[in-house]
């Protein structure tokens, strides 16, 4: 038997002589990624090997045979782990292998790399010839630190030295993925050492307090104090779910080294502190549409301190990291097939296209699905209606948690329109019929006694007096229509740009949280959703959200951002010469189909 | 005739159909750089064109004629221009392209280039794809900057983006190259837009009040309080010099964006606030053997803010930058030809090699040469004794300034040694004869009355006591003996470890300001300076300043000092095990030949 040390894993352990490098570690529990399949061709898998008595030489783990006692020295790029993506869609698989990384170097390690120089030994031990050096006051600090008996921990960031801590502190290393949504905000906690998901906060963006939209974030920070307020509620906003995600997780925000961040090119310049005088004025150009990279010691935030957050990069307009999120997670640029994204928010952002071409709109949906300017409307928390079935003997509703009614969600209100029009309760036109009209058209009378008129406006209610006496109002049918018409636009404009039809399409995805919780058919009904004969829609979950959790988990996902924002072609539909047209067409509902 | 204008000069003019680019630009006084000849086989003249009405399109400008009225963006890097660079030495001439660069924007040019994003126009319009973004605090002022009426002067960092300036601001763009010595600082001022030297500043190191060598340097910095102190003095001295240099070129220190440094280790160390304690203990590590970094803004300096200062790559041990310096200036690492080049100064550098190889020693020859240490000793300044001869009958003497000797300097000191051992004073063992050893072995009885006894010390007087009573003692011999011992070891070792003899060399090169001073034939005869059959010695003058000027004027430059400073074989002599053998052997002074 020979004996194989792994480094920096210090791990030993024997074997027949003969067995290959790349077996021997995934015996030892360090499978290396083979790119080649381990046919030696992609010289991807070079170890270091120092035989007993002889000098170290590099060598390719899937070719060499062991033959006598040796140390193995391990790229820590080469190790190969993964990672399970969970964002309420389906799960997806990524290799853990993120943008920063921590590596464990022992003192008598360290001792085995003699060089004139400190910094170099550091790359020597760290086999990277080409690590960009520290910032001047880690390497202030670099000698003392690298005589330090208990060995230090090396953190990088790509292929740059960011700093150095005593002892193996590659324990306490996570990462947090961040989706700043105009009224959401969600974090999503990663251990970075194992890949598993250990928590996940969510709250209101404290923005909201300043405006529901985008536009009105936009107005306030024209003025620079404007500008201050919000950026330092996102922070605050963030700051809390920090702690929140860290304290569930029972660690400390300073074990936190890295956060990716998406969110809509508003959230992007509010969060950075960038002006967005020009975002909000035609022709909407950002300050920058590429990746920014924030030193966490420039923000008040409580992760540590040598940490980095990392905003994806913008498509244009309005389109921002979270679309480049949704891209990343669903996978559009990959595959050859057709295929429709359709995120819905108060910005709804669409997607289209396959590997070959892809384009995206925003369009100004309005806050009426979230639950805001809707009477009765509410967040999908508990006491929500997010269900109504019609038919013509009576109308039957459910609630988030089965409790008393509060209101409605925006499920809601799409099950709600659809069993509506259905009924011949509102005209495809959205305009909502008087008692006498529905009466004369037919309707039931019990259906009818539902319509009524409540301050001058016709509404109708969806639940008795002594169930909350709540109601949809003409108005916020309007409202409805009015996001289903923006959302229809920019469908209806990307084909027309791709020149391809509905039925062309291999599939349509329904991204974010709301995507999860509609029905499906009723959205198709009231014509929120596309319903293109023979094309399947699928909801996918927070698509934004697990976007920059493959960008936390995995420094190829987050070169893939930057590729795939730059591969997309942004759709300007507001000066598009199509769009007022379009826009009109849109507005009306699908004919009722009586079931 | 065609129109042609070329960006971003914004230089227009006419031209026969049918002229090629390359010679339009030549023409406009924008030669290009063809690097294959303008053969079109590089590509690297690839240039934008945009013809009238048609898009822009990238073409090479050495095959692309001209046959429309046309506007030409030449990336900037594609400029030609020379700068010579003056030290003393022969004038080098390097293609100015800085690391850093400045290229004006205009308003009108920004808006050809629409793009979604701010950073996005810019890179656009610098034709830079790669650029890396510049820090936060600048991308927060991005947006605003670009939309000033009167155009941006975009400030480069190699592929950086640091800053970005309201109007034309091409021509304040200065750079100044440093050569920090143990006892003496100089600084070059560039105008870095036309490759001119507009002034040179120099100044004892103010370093020098806590001691006169690097060790006693390095012990006070054993002290947190010693370290912070000399990396104020240290700066300071820098500082005056630069206020000094701008004052002189009529500029304010803040129009300096640029600052390349070089120094030995220790000055490395104690620049950068690098604790310099492993450096004074063996195997002396230093922190960082590659090139470093600073940021203006974290040194208290007056120039420019945004700038930056580069410290040149160390080789190893004492073996600085200044010896990175010295191998960019004298090209050992392109030429076949074996040279040797000699740094003489508190520590003296030994280079050794050509392209295929090159060693590098360190030696503590002592402040003796430099005027410390010895009874009469003084810097190269006025009232020096810079010259003796020595016949039979008299000792005359010239002082530097013909005025009134105030003391000696080391070209004096060497041509005294000289003078001294052809007479027969100084037996080759180093030994001062009395009066009566001096007459015993047939001296002249003039030249035995300078012979005295000072103090219970041998004493040869070289001036009356009228003329300031100058004398050498036989400590004084015994300092420069040891100067001469290091170095002549050095040359010894090093000739040793690449195995070849003295004969072999084609060329002994001296640098430093003290290979300007000395007479070659003296410093022979005293054995300081390598006498080889057949083998020419020549100074270059302050090689160490004209590589940190080669390396300030082109970015090549300095990427070659990397290069070569990490070829570079650094043989340690303190601990090489012929060291005391061959330092004992070349302690004594050549037989004295009679003439």
């Amino acid at each position: 038997m020979v004996k194989l040390t792994f480094m920096p894993q210090q791990h030993t352990a024997q074997y027949p002589p003969g067995t290959k490098i790349s077996a021997a570690a995934e015996a030892a529990g360090f499978p290396l990624d083979l790119v080649c399949g381990g046919r030696g061709r992609c010289k991807k898998c070079t170890v270091l090997l120092q035989e007993e008595g002889r000098k170290p030489r590099e060598v390719l783990a899937c070719q060499e045979e062991l033959h006598a006692d040796a140390l193995v020295q391990i790229p820590y790029r080469l190790l190969k782990q993964e990672a399970v993506i969970l964002t309420g869609g389906t799960p997806g698989k990524v290799r853990l292998n993120p943008a920063a990384a921590k590596v464990f170097l022992p003192a008598d390690r360290l001792k085995q790399h003699p060089a004139d120089g400190d910094l170099e030994r550091v790359k020597l031990a760290l086999n990277s010839p080409r690590l960009k050096p520290p910032p001047l006051e880690v390497l202030r600090s670099l000698s003392a630190r690298l005589r330090s008996p208990k060995g230090v921990t090396a953190l990088l960031l790509q292929d740059r030295l960011t700093a150095l801590e005593e002892g193996d502190t590659t324990g306490d290393f996570y990462g947090l993925a961040v989706d700043i949504g105009t009224t959401t905000v969600v974090a999503y906690l990663y251990d970075l050492h194992t890949g598993a998901q250990v928590s996940v906060a969510s709250s209101l963006n404290r923005q909201t307090t300043v405006g529901a939209d985008v536009m009105s974030r936009i107005n306030e920070a024209m003025k620079e104090e404007g500008l201050v307020r919000l950026h330092r509620l996102v922070l605050e906003t963030l700051e809390a779910l920090l702690q929140e995600a860290a304290e569930k997780a029972g660690i400390s925000p300073g074990q936190v080294y890295l956060a990716v961040l998406v969110g809509n090119s508003t959230m992007q310049h509010l969060f950075c502190g960038f002006p967005p005088y020009y975002l909000g004025r035609t022709p909407f150009t950002s300050t920058v549409l590429e990746q920014v990279l924030l030193p966490a010691s420039k923000l008040p935030l409580s992760m540590n301190p040598a940490g980095h957050l990392i905003f994806l990069p913008l498509i244009g307009g309005f389109v921002g990291a979270d679309t480049t999120g949704v891209l990343l997670a669903a996978k559009l640029g990959y595959s050859r097939k057709l295929r429709l994204v359709i995120d819905i928010g108060t910005n709804g952002e669409i997607l289209l296209g396959s590997r070959e071409r892809l384009l995206a709109c925003s369009t100004a949906a309005g806050p009426a699905l979230e639950g805001a300017g809707v009477a009765f409307g509410m967040r999908g928390t508990e006491g929500a209606i997010e269900d109504v079935a019609i038919t013509p003997e009576r109308v039957s509703y459910k609630t988030i948690g089965r409790t008393k009614a509060q209101g409605i969600c925006g499920s809601g209100l799409v099950a709600a329109l659809a069993g509506m029009l259905r009924a011949g309760l509102v005209k495809p036109n959205g305009r909502l019929l008087s008692r006498e009209e529905f009466l004369t058209a037919g309707g039931s009378a019990k259906l009818a006694h539902h319509l009524e008129e409540v301050e001058e406006s016709r509404v109708f209610r969806l639940t008795p007096a002594e169930e909350g006496g709540i109601y949809l109002s003409q108005g916020d049918i309007r409202a409805v229509q009015l996001a289903k018409g923006a959302i229809s636009t920019g469908v209806a404009l990307l084909l027309e740009e791709l020149g391809v039809a509905g039925e062309d399409l291999a599939e349509v995805l329904l991204a974010g949280a709301f995507g999860n919780y509609i029905q499906v058919d009723k959205g198709q009904a009231m014509g929120l959703i596309p319903d293109f004969p023979g094309v399947p829609v699928r909801p996918i979950g927070n698509a934004a959200g697990a976007g920059a959790q493959k960008a936390l988990l995995s420094r190829q996902g987050l070169k893939e951002a930057g590729r795939i924002a730059a591969s997309v072609r942004h759709v300007e539909l507001a000066s598009h010469p199509r769009f007022q047209e379009r826009f009109i067409a849109s507005l009306g509902f699908p004919p009722g189909k009586r079931g």
